[in-house]
């Protein structure tokens, strides 16, 4: 269905363009206006593949999300079980390259838009319910019936964690060798 | 001095007002002119207080620490011990009342203004550093030479699962009790 391929394709380049833009100036300063010049189209056009800014930011986060659980694939060959699965999800999250940083600061523009908007703190609520099940998951299947270890409790405090760090990381606060051996030593705790 | 007290006074004023403008509309969309309205005093009376912006946001996000410190020394009567401590410091954190949901929310608005300011990230990242340096010294009072326990690991794990659960409580993402339940089980896990 190469129409439907081709409009996704579309709306991934305009998503780029934002991209590209909010990295320097904020996701706040720039304006469908500036993202149709940047990809180099029409108004007219952005409107046709995004309904407003808020609906472009969305599609632009869950591309950046679709993206990096592509990388985490590509990096987990064989059968790597739930231990490293857990490693290179929470590593991908540290903001340690750029593609994972621009997707940490658009999270931090969303987050901003969420305080004065409910639909986008509901819809970044439903992405956390989901990568909070998959780590669960994972916690479960790596430390088994352990006593005293909740996986639902964890995979909460691995995503504030991971989070938290990228984010520092993406601002220039934490160093990423820092940032990795935090995650490293909570999941030696973690997994014994 | 009088003088001063009154300084510090009026400034704590226009910050009021402008978390009054901030809480509905986010920071992002509030101007020093509205801020002067809010707090029934003139544009020129606002810039003798403050220089910018980001320089009202900066006391703001200052008076609001200061006063969740003051709430937790509130609450701590008599001889609290390390462990009581960290977890009264650690439950202010998580957005519980109305004056440290407003902190979270100004701390969101921080973040985003961080992205495109490198002066605002290092400002919070040394706000951040003496928060991390409080609470290593808690835990390692706490947990003493305990094999596998790094105090500033942990305080920097602290910091992010109860700034994270703040944000999203603060947000409505996350119900209070949950957000206070996975502290708990955390501090449970730390201190045995």
């Amino acid at each position: 269905m190469p129409r439907q391929v081709d409009h996704d394709q579309r709306r991934a380049e305009l998503a780029e363009a934002l991209w590209r833009l909010a990295s320097t100036r904020g996701i706040e300063a720039v304006s469908l206006r500036e993202v149709a010049a940047e990809a180099g189209v029409s108004m007219g056009r952005v409107q046709h593949y995004f309904a407003s800014k808020d609906d472009m930011l969305a599609f632009a986060l869950e591309l950046a999300n679709e993206r990096a659980g592509a990388r985490i694939r590509a990096r987990l060959a064989g059968d790597p079980g739930p231990e490293r699965i857990l490693r290179e999800v929470l590593t991908e999250m540290l903001g340690l390259n750029a593609e994972s940083r621009q997707f940490l600061l658009l999270g931090i523009a969303f987050l901003n838009r969420a305080i004065t908007s409910e639909a986008i703190a509901t819809r970044m609520s439903d992405g956390d319910a989901e990568l909070r099940g998959f780590l669960a998951s994972l916690v479960a299947a790596a430390v088994g019936e352990r006593r005293g270890v909740d996986p639902d409790r964890e995979a909460r405090i691995l995503i504030q964690l991971a989070a938290g760090l990228g984010v520092e990381v993406a601002l220039g606060q934490t160093a990423p060798d820092e940032a990795v051996a935090t995650v490293d030593y909570y999941l030696r705790r973690l997994l014994g």
